[in-house]
């Protein structure tokens, strides 16, 4: 019964995911109050979108043939972090903590949805590595495809004569130990380390 | 870390009511997955929004200068129910049992955040009740704002030789008697009606 230009909106915004009728319907509603300059931003930025490149170093998102990180000289280009998607990259970087590099592979192998090597960005990876990189850590999900896609880069990658690592599993700082489930406590229980002094 | 034209489209999102920057992400990733065409429909659905009217008669929102209720003859024009926002007109619309038509006040007087009678569409009200008006139903939330408006509904048109009725308050169907409110309950005791054979 809402007039067609403004169930088109909500249509528009029912497609965004996880947004069901009732929230479209709030985001339409808050959008009858934007100023002719906001509707102005908004379409533009949508204009963007198709402007939004991969980068051609590491896959990650990019404004130009490189991302922001790779075009950046303080980035330790002897440390590749390899995630699976763009987020994930996000993640780490909020830490604040990685000077290395990324290389986003945008996807991960998958028996169940067939998604093979040649699918993901797995070839760039392999051209990227030459004399400077020593070490490539692998921080996928432990999920049952980031698994599989980590110990296929393993084996592709350990004759290179390149350190080879993986992010730590274990217990969630601020977790209940009662509410882990049993692969994690087994995880945290096989690489339980001794306690040092300056820990 | 993300590039411009990504941090300009969360952004975008995170003014939404109620998006965070988690949920702005997670909007922003779905949309890069859009083809040429989807993007060129959000884009002509948000042109639209500035074509969307208010109806001269009711106050809804509209196409054209009348709302599609406004302009449906099978409507009965003696009944008209008084609600704030569109939303409460499509909450009602939605049960399919009212076949009158409505005014869409756009507003509730708030003596908290100073809204006057001259700051919601009450004027366009009265210049529509002619002798042909049998009935106004004030359907405001029972809020104190709600209230406050329908007393004061009430006061201007009980001079017009008019029905002036108001939605039954009492326990909401399907709910515990031992969660409502006060409030509730007196309202539903006040309001108790003797049990017919065809209840």
């Amino acid at each position: 019964m809402y007039p067609n230009k403004f169930e088109r909106l909500i249509e528009i915004f029912e497609r965004l995911p996880g947004v069901g009728n009732k929230t479209a319907q709030r985001y339409a509603f808050g959008l009858l109050d934007y100023s002719k300059d906001e509707i102005e931003d908004y379409i533009n930025a949508l204009k963007g979108i198709q402007e939004i490149k991969k980068c051609k170093c590491c896959g990650f998102l990019a404004d130009d043939d490189l991302c922001p990180i790779c075009k950046d000289e303080s980035r330790e280009k002897e440390t590749i972090m390899v995630v699976a998607y763009p987020q994930d990259l996000m993640a780490i970087e909020k830490t604040g903590i990685f000077k290395g590099t990324y290389h986003v592979l945008n996807g991960l192998l998958s028996s169940t949805k067939g998604i093979f090597p040649e699918d993901i960005d797995i070839d760039n990876l392999l051209k990227r590595i030459d004399e400077n990189v020593k070490e490539i850590i692998i921080a996928t999900s432990p999920t049952m495809d980031g698994e599989m896609t980590a110990l296929y880069l393993d084996k592709i990658l350990k004759n290179k004569n390149i350190l080879i690592t993986r992010l730590a599993h274990g217990l969630p700082m601020g977790a209940s130990l009662d509410y882990a489930d049993d692969l994690t406590l087994i995880k945290a229980l096989d690489n339980r380390r001794e306690i040092k002094e300056n820990d």
